[in-house]
């Protein structure tokens, strides 16, 4: 079965099953809807109107209905209103059957009220593990980790972990990691499930664990947690509190989830969106998104204009000027913008650190001084040839010259000193960098037109 | 143990392990270091001198050395002197050793007479099947995949399966899903380990495989791909040929590689650079991969200043109109970004496809007219408070008005035309898209300008 066959499959699929939900035929749909899997559900679950969704309610269970929750991808505001369809005591059981990290996520986009009345009448258990993890920070290592693990003790043997393994195989978010926990429930050890099936039956924990386990502590960031376990090719992560103990797991779905959301907020940024806005909403929707950002920039582009201002008197004396401002501030734009994202980048990634960092600012010292003074020469060369004048060439290349290496610099200081200050330098968009390099451009060139003047006229 | 004291640990290891490689105690060494995950050991191997590495080749077997390799992530262009270091059939039998997928990901590194030398002496089976690895071209589900997977047939017995799956669990990539083939070869199920474990030994494996497996074709971009694996959290994910033979399975630690490379190489294009340079190379390296967007750039910026030439006597007339060029033109190229960047997360996560494309177009037309709107009658009232000159604010304000409106429209036309013409849309950057709206927005400006020049004297 090729992709397109497979792609067609899916289209009929939901076809047929859409027209048996409407139809009534209960016995019908369930048989089909609950092979599928629980992407393809939250699919087809995504694109139902209200009615045919209070439709499925009638159709499916409330465990069945947290496994198409447990992957469903909508808006965020769009919860709230889910929920509020639901009769109240089937969204709880339903919040109770989800894996409790996905049931908290959920729980986060509700306002506090809905979400408290929701945890009053769920059950107890359920209730109480996910007030534990409601606690954690934001995009913290406790905010995206599960307490549905499995656990043993190190004097077990093989055989008996199995045991436990299968027992707890339906509910435990992922069993190919088994942690061993001292009587303190001190995390000691991993044993993976490949060493359990490869071992004898009678061997013991302590002999086949890895003791020197690589954990996350619960207030970590959670980008730092993505980091590690990317690189030591986890699928799934120990958190542990300051003491050692265990409190939960992450697993590598959720931190692919972190790796493509830090990502796309960090090109976002760059951008000066506040976030990449769905497709799908309105003019609107995306015009609130972009016009804070615009409206500062509009600003800091009057205070330019107002720099320029200072100069009108040299412009009206040498109009030829005015002609070389975009290109010139748009060098600088450009470069500070390259230098930027290096800078960024480097910082998500841990590869710029407090020592490199002074490595950062001399080696962009450099590059700026070889784009510019690359740039510069190049640009005296045309301006000479197109309009004859050798000072007029001179200046702009020379501006040129000052302006990128200025430029590159400035594009990888403003993240730096941002990111000593505490705000995540992605802020430092490629928009308000370019403002900053336009005035500072602004300023060398009009700065040297003034005193050079005399050659120019 | 906290995350600093873990830190402190690895440190303290890694100086001892460097001690002892220098002392030559051979069975101290390695008696630590082939405990370490492989992260660390490649970690340490990284920091090694050429001296110190070959002490190394002389203290590990060249399967040790492999285990190293297939984490390791030095430059690219540094895996032909490490190899080449090391006495080719130890080289080759390391190559040999690594998992097929991670020694292609090395041989590809190498020039093709030294890869070639590599295989010629490298035990056949294991050349064969890098050599079929190969063949596929990068950036294919062919290229990331492995061939080391586990397969069995729907007639077995959860007994018999189990029974394969302990005997190959050590070379396997992964143990976690096992496919179902039919004689023929063709993918028919899978099982996971997890559903194994969990029935009884004499359960047949067509009663409990799933059946409606989700591929990937050979052939088929590895974004596509991690886009998959993404959505349906898996672990691993099997590739087929047109026919549905089994041929390889991409697991995920490669496609959390591949999620970071892409993440990155759209953020390096949105800010005009060829791809995130490493922060420990040098400023001439650094300046080579900026120069030719630069470049391109400068001479963009020679037309935008060539256009403006146009306008000299308009210039000449109303010099406080090259006051607000650079606020204009930066203003185009700051909501040039913004629709640019939407658009191109857009394409990238299959949310703009042929049909939404028009939607989208419509829907940045208006978002410009509003965000043009709302900024356009901003400036015309601190244009008017400020220089005391309606007409001049109007201008301003007019100008801002249309250049933001296409603008916008331009940032999403601009990747849409580009992937219609199967360019990578990703190619468009913030610079270039910037200097695009810098030429209409100047345009418009003196335009509008030259148009109502009567009221401005």
């Amino acid at each position: 079965m090729g992709r397109s066959e497979q792609k067609e499959l899916r289209e009929e699929t939901e076809q047929r099953l859409l027209e048996l939900l409407i139809e009534e035929k209960i016995e019908e749909f369930r048989e089909e809807f609950l092979v599928l899997h629980s992407y393809d559900q939250a699919k087809f679950y995504a694109e139902l109107d209200e009615n045919q969704r209070l439709q499925l309610y009638r159709f499916l269970s409330p465990s069945e209905v947290a496994y198409i929750f447990e992957t469903l991808e909508v808006p965020e505001e769009d919860y709230q209103q889910l929920l509020a369809e639901m009769h109240p005591s089937f969204a709880a059981d339903m919040l109770s059957h989800m894996y409790a990290d996905d049931a908290v996520d959920v729980l986060n986009e509700l306002d506090k009220e809905q979400a408290a009345s929701y945890l009053t009448i769920m059950d107890d258990e359920a209730a109480q593990e996910i007030k534990e993890l409601l606690h954690y920070e934001e995009y913290t290592a406790g905010s995206i980790m599960t307490t549905e693990f499995i656990s043993i003790q190190a004097n077990q043997t093989v055989r008996s972990a199995m045991r436990i393994l299968k027992r707890e195989a339906l509910e435990a978010e992922t069993i190919y990691y088994v942690y061993v926990i001292d009587d303190e429930k001190k995390l000691v050890g991993v044993v993976s499930l490949r060493d359990l099936i490869v071992s004898d039956d009678e061997t013991m924990i302590s002999d086949i664990m890895y003791d020197r386990v690589v954990s996350a502590s619960v207030a970590q960031d959670q980008e730092e947690v993505a980091q590690t376990m990317r690189d030591y090719n986890f699928l799934a992560l120990p958190v542990v509190d300051f003491q050692n103990h265990l409190l939960g797991i992450i697993t590598v779905d959720d931190v692919i989830d972190v790796i493509d959301e830090e990502a796309s907020d960090d090109y976002s940024k760059l951008a000066a969106i506040s976030d990449v806005d769905a497709v799908d909403k309105g003019p609107f929707n995306a015009a609130r998104k972009r016009l804070p950002w615009l409206i500062i920039l509009l600003f800091l582009g009057m205070l330019t204009a107002s720099l320029i201002g200072r100069f009108e008197e040299t412009l009206n004396k040498v109009a030829i000027l005015a002609v070389f401002i975009p290109l010139i501030a748009g060098m600088a734009g450009n470069t500070g913008t390259q230098a930027l994202a290096v800078a960024i980048r480097g910082l998500a990634t841990g590869e710029v650190g407090n020592e490199s960092k002074w490595k950062l600012i001399a080696r962009e010292a450099g590059t700026g001084l070889i784009t510019g003074g690359t740039c510069g020469i190049l640009v005296t060369g045309v301006v000479y040839i197109w309009h004859g004048d050798v000072f007029l060439g001179l200046l702009v290349g020379a501006s040129i010259f000052a302006t990128l290496t200025v430029a590159t610099l400035a594009g990888s200081l403003v993240p730096l000193i941002m990111h000593r200050l505490n705000i995540d330098p992605a802020v430092a968009s490629g928009p308000f960098i370019t403002t900053i390099n336009d005035i500072i451009s602004i300023l060398i060139y009009f700065g040297l037109a003034t005193l050079f003047m005399s050659y120019l006229q």
